[in-house]
């Protein structure tokens, strides 16, 4: 049993951890933290898991030492003291935008900050299994891909390896999100009467997901992305539409190889990809706590595009679950262990 | 492991019942129908299980024995056929209201048309575990009580039980649901345009489900149930909010014992009553695919009145897992088996 | 020309008023006060006001005298200045509930402290056309009804006025309401993650509009209200649902009778009663931004119940409509002026 | 005051047709047809028209002569028997597809089938009075565009005009739907359970409305429109995201510049560009009911990409308020007459 502690266990990232590492059965959840709800029992925040665990939150000032650390802080929080974390425990699993970007000027290009420990920058392995199983597991240093920058690169990667992609042209992205993107804070913008039934450009340009995005996908040069981020009606869910323009003539059956390739062995992804029927595309509604990400696609060869389509619940495969994956692949757990919930429907 | 075949699968109970099914460990689905379906994957219909399971429907008559006959059919549907169920397994849990009530003569009355197999009646149990464990044990043919139903009998039974309700005054049950009650069968009533957003008296006198509620309230002689239901913006989840006057003056302290009492043991019911919170009473959204039936209570000393708020989800404890919990039970496996998914927050 | 102005007029309430008076043809609004947003223009408080009006808020200590004033501030607030807006206005029409209350110990009882100025209740009328029209013409003071209590009261008040209810027995009222009824301000249970989906009990018993519609159906004696108030997945919209008992047995017919007679001449009541149909009973989402009360009811013989239904937008008839309404009455305008919107189909 | 009548006014869009004509001070409605329904009371289908009007739906076989005759048919029918309604009308306004596409060609290539009449093609004008004031003043036949369409055009029809688009490179273009342009016909897809909380491609490539937008933005060439289309959780509302790359550089003035030139003077059209503020960007939901379509954009410098985000709803700018708009231009009625309702905030 791995003694796991998680700081921020009162956000909606840091609960879905605590919700999926209870029911690990190599995890002993030992310390979760949280500084306004210090000394509460967590089904007071998480009001599903009553009667599910005796935990109550602690500050993080009472952190003792454990195996692994999972850090659930906003962005920014995490750099500041990560030295601290360091000393706890010699596994970091962290799933803010922290360690997420190799290149330190990318920081105050995109966050608008300096890194405070660029030196750290290398250590850290971008956690989506998917692209960096290898490199997890030999790390101790692992960095959660971001929600919507997550359902962008799954759709995409295996065109950009596959090398197919015109990188003279624009790559257009288009993420939609939920509302429990935004985190548990409240805002005039979450306010139930001013989000309900929202479709609500947020970030038409300059998303910070954008950074992620690029550096992921440069197999063979850089991307021209261009992202986009509106918030729509719902509370967890991402589906992300990409518009991809390929570099030769293909048909469909190619591209279908190279994302059977790319996917064939993975647990967690799904081609979705039907002629008929109401979920013949990638549906984040299906995927509410599932860990899956469906991707899709469509080719429209008038114009030599591809359109992909993915999908992902953005507190599992965006955050929480993605992490847990990870932790999975890092100590030689089946890499489903905690996260078999396939989703519901209807839903 | 139980050879365990589901007829009438691809309806959202049935597709609920598979999906639990599937991750029993004591049990291999073999078959499942729908006769519209057949030869289709079932991904096509519940693209949840995508990936879950490689079963296709078959038509019904295409069913071979098994151990446990799962039926999820359309009210009226079960009790055509149900000798010829019975010659295929020696265990049946029906999920519709074919047989539910005890009295013959309450079909006429709430569904229009007489019983086909009225002396089966007595073979049945009513298959609520809190209510009626023992008998389940013991029995070979379960009947899964309906979604409105089940709310407010598992909210009101307590009080009922312990003699304390004013049986000389009505019982008001308002009970709130969702749009999969209705069923996957599309309607202009369900048509999405219409439905969104609805708060739609649907049955405010004369409801079905008041037959079963009277017959398993009647500890102490029959209640004067007045019940009513409303549609309400949701796909899962039923709130009852039941109003309940009782025969002596009592404060908090003595409605907690009772409920203690009753539910106590119990691995699927929890008490929410807090003083503060948003979730300080029983709230449907937080269930949501799990099988939880979350009861609180208030009362009104000024008029003697006890508001009793209960809530589910009503294809879970209000359907197919009331159904896989009393399978449990039935069988001897650990109560919560397959059931253990504690809900989501946000959501 | 009237010259109107609106004191609150960045919340809810008050951006309503501020909408309808801008189109009626009678009214000049003069100014509308915010204190936290006193310089900005209206559309950015009200973005559908965007085009539509030049006006800036102001603050109140700003305010000049006019011909009417607008109170559309939170409880409590009206009543500590209402000697200050009686010097600024002739007539005043108030839309929170300082003055609905005829008795001066119903405020501490409901509302927790003293009324400030109880010898002001006498001057206030009860600002709800169908029940105090020729008050209301009379009358330099009008209060408006409270919006969960204006549905029951418009749904229960030709029973009551016809002196056919039991009023030894309960009459049990749950008021379903949408988000926008609590007002503007932020809160984690109107954070959208939260509040989305949600069937949520937020007053079983002791809500404050009780008092009112006590007071409002006394026609033959005091009647024993039992209130339930559910807030439900929606912006706008309240649907009440009333069960009440009969003091002897009557037939439909004779509860048409008495609900033609109390309504056929009113220009915002309709009674909604079909025999078949999506709509055949009130329901809130086709009222939206209209001034309809819709009323139903259905017999239920065997109890001697009637359920009666009723539904509003609770921003219109449940606040700023009616306060037009009353407005309209009391200079002896058209009663629908301004108030012409039918409602959407379908929203 | 002139005769008019609507044919196919049981739909979402004929009903809104009708809520609208009904309010209309220059407007007698004569008839209204529906073949399902002839003989019930409009209300019965437009729940919202309740005592505002005793019409009666007939069938199109009993229409009578009358001044206009507005078409709100399913694709494929207006064209069927259009020498039959130009003999009951002498002016025609159709909201189908039927009549919109100059080039006869693109009917087989877009829709299927072949054009009836392609003689009368260049008969009609496409109904939108921003692009085509002067020729629907003198124009009998009058084509409205269709609802992504609509939004898509209006967001980039002053860029394109304004010849600053790199016609070589793609323009992508997003269209996010709520349900209701669906239509009123029932089917899995727009079932509750379903549709509620979609997000959902139904047709990432191919779209039908593909061919209006590259006809009406042809200013300076055919663009290489590359259009996807999304169903989301609302029921009405269309929000369009649209990429387009610069041909030149450009800062934000210059394209305030653009904007403002074109649509000064327009009385349905905002530019909705604000630098901070929940709304600071278009959005549907405070539309809906009203006739507007709010524009903004937001520059990016490093791709040289314009995202422009267009808001409307879809039942009115994109269906029956564009008619209606179109119909007091052609008879020279003030521009907004029936067509002021601003739309309600919160929603």
């Amino acid at each position: 049993m791995l003694k796991v502690s998680i700081v921020g266990a009162s956000g909606y990232g840091g609960g879905e951890l605590l919700r999926l590492l209870l029911d690990h059965p190599e995890v002993e959840v030992a310390q979760v933290t949280s500084e306004s709800n210090a000394g509460k029992f967590v089904y007071k925040v998480h009001p599903n898991l009553r009667k599910r665990t005796d935990l109550k939150f602690v500050s993080s000032s009472e952190l003792e030492k454990c195996d692994v650390l999972f850090l659930a802080l906003p962005h920014g929080t995490a750099m500041e003291k990560i030295d601290h974390w360091m000393e706890l425990a010699p596994v970091i699993i962290d799933l803010s935008a922290d360690f997420r970007l190799r290149n330190p000027e990318d920081y105050p290009k995109w966050y608008g900050h300096d890194h405070t420990h660029p030196e750290l920058l290398g250590k850290f392995v971008y956690g989506m299994p998917e692209l960096h199983r290898e490199e997890i597991k030999n790390s101790n240093y692992i960095s959660s891909g971001g929600c919507l920058s997550t359902a962008a690169i799954l759709g995409l990667y295996p065109l950009f390896q596959a090398g197919v992609v015109d990188l003279d042209k624009p790559v257009v992205i288009e993420g939609k999100t939920g509302s429990s993107g935004a985190g548990g804070g409240v805002s005039l913008s979450s306010h139930h009467p001013e989000r309900s039934g929202a479709m609500r450009s947020f970030k038409p340009t300059g998303h910070r997901h954008t950074a992620e995005i690029v550096q992921e996908l440069s197999f063979h040069g850089k991307p021209k992305i261009s992202f986009s981020a509106t918030a729509i009606e719902a509370v967890r869910g991402i589906l992300s539409t990409a518009h991809v323009f390929l570099n030769k003539e293909m048909d469909e059956r190619e591209l279908w190889r190279i994302y059977r390739k790319a996917y064939a062995g993975e647990p967690f992804m799904r081609i979705v990809k039907e002629s008929s029927g109401v979920y013949r595309y990638p549906e984040p509604k299906i995927l509410t706590g599932s860990n899956y990400c469906d991707v899709g696609f469509e080719l429209d060869p008038d114009n030599g595009r591809v359109v992909v389509m993915s999908a992902i619940d953005n507190l599992m495969k965006g955050a929480a679950g993605q992490a847990v994956q990870a932790f999975n692949v890092r100590f030689g757990f089946p890499e489903t262990t905690a996260l078999e919930f396939p989703g519901l429907h209807p839903i």
